[in-house]
């Protein structure tokens, strides 16, 4: 799997926890991070040289474990590609549409993820009668990454997020950012005991869990995998950003050269 | 649960078999049987008629089960009822894309279905790098309702049927259509132990499990539950045809006129 940074690492660890006995690698191009304010046209390129990669590895199941990926590059990989590659915004959106019971359903993602309309035309693509109440977070993601999870400026942003979708009166809240599952309590706490969140690193997870056992690639060894880590940025803040992330401690984290990706394109 | 006629009797059967403890009311609109010739808005208007009919009923979940209504209307009665509904198509493309590994998916339906292309948008929604053949099996649905799953005429047609598919190297196959479960023997004889059929109505039932669950609405109750059939032509005749469909003898079916349901859109 691979996403632009750290986030992905929140899909990685809900693989981890349903999947223990699969071998992962990680790749986080913190390097080039973020993705956001690049061109569809970039992101592709990096998408691709990194998809690359990790099928010269011989993976089985490729998993494109970031919002801006998928939306700027999925369909483009799986038409490109000879492998079996899926992404974020289906697999929430379809647990969203089983979730909700009165049909009005709140997205929190970034601008970027929000403008693209990705969750919307996935969530009504499966109901059409759906209403769909989309909120941009612009800070949130990096205030998670800055190490904020308690802050009561963090708070009073979240609080600012959510007024328009408990105003509209929402059953079902996807969190549309691999980021935002590490503030899940101060979001449950807001949102109330009535309102449910749906994790896309763990929706993603559970899409992961049905094509392997669909495709027959599951493994089936009983004792756990391995799982190595990948980044094109500096070793030692990935491994420092990264623990928060993945909520345990790691090892096995080497770099990977922008210019050996860049190669795979030549 | 809705259909045309009898052939959704195969999605109730998976439900009877997934599903013990639910209650369910299936409606075959016999009277007006066949939708397929009909136009998008007589089938809407249908459709309407029947779902409401059946959410007048206090049904928690409907389920179109038939491919020329949801291809017509599924869309349309979502955006129009405030309800659950859930329809054909969906599910098993989903199920097609998690299960292929060649990414070569074929989809045999009647010849309205895959006019439509409805299959094709599902699939390549979700992969788009997928090869998908459709082939339209124009007799077959006729062939199987008037009670031939075994004929050397209907063996010839499935053949002629299958061979692009084959020629195609695709390594599943979607049943697009609710009456091909009853030739699924012939079926997998024809295509071979390495091509993987979906089932069409299996699929739908899990679906409908999958939400039942994640809405919190399953019926936890350890009892059987109770299934009847409305019908709005011959009560006899769907007896005689239903019973093969559904795979086991009926009673509790009773006639719904036409007139009444007409009354729904007053």
């Amino acid at each position: 799997m691979f996403d632009s940074g750290v986030g992905g690492l929140t899909v990685l660890h809900e693989c981890l926890v349903s999947h223990p006995q699969e071998n992962f690698i990680y790749v986080g191009d913190t390097g080039r991070f973020p993705y956001g304010p690049r061109s569809i046209d970039e992101i592709r390129t990096f998408a691709f040289q990194i998809a690359s990669h990790l099928l010269s590895l011989d993976v089985k199941l490729l998993i494109v474990a970031c919002n801006s990926a998928t939306a700027a590059a999925l369909p483009w990989l799986q038409e490109t590609l000879d492998a079996a590659i899926i992404g974020a915004v289906h697999p929430e959106a379809e647990a969203a549409v089983q979730i909700t019971r009165n049909r009005r359903v709140g997205v929190l993602a970034t601008e970027a993820t929000v403008a693209s309309g990705s969750y919307s035309r996935a969530l009504l693509n499966l109901d059409a009668g759906l209403e769909v109440f989309s909120q941009p977070c612009p800070r949130l993601a990096s205030m998670i990454q800055s190490g904020d999870v308690s802050s009561l400026e963090l708070v009073e942003a979240v609080k600012s997020y959510a007024a328009p979708l408990l105003e509209a009166d929402v059953d079902t809240v996807i969190l549309g950012c691999t980021h935002y599952p590490l503030v899940t309590p101060m979001l449950q706490r807001i949102f109330g005991r009535d309102v449910t969140l749906v994790n896309s690193a763990r929706e993603i997870a559970r899409e992961a869990g049905e094509v392997l056992e669909r495709k027959g690639i599951r493994n089936h060894s009983e004792e756990e995998g391995r799982y190595s880590f990948l980044c094109t940025g500096d070793v030692d803040s990935f491994v420092e950003v990264g623990a928060r992330f993945l909520q345990m401690p790691f090892e096995n984290v080497r770099n990977l050269e922008i210019s050996e990706l860049e190669r795979t394109m030549a």
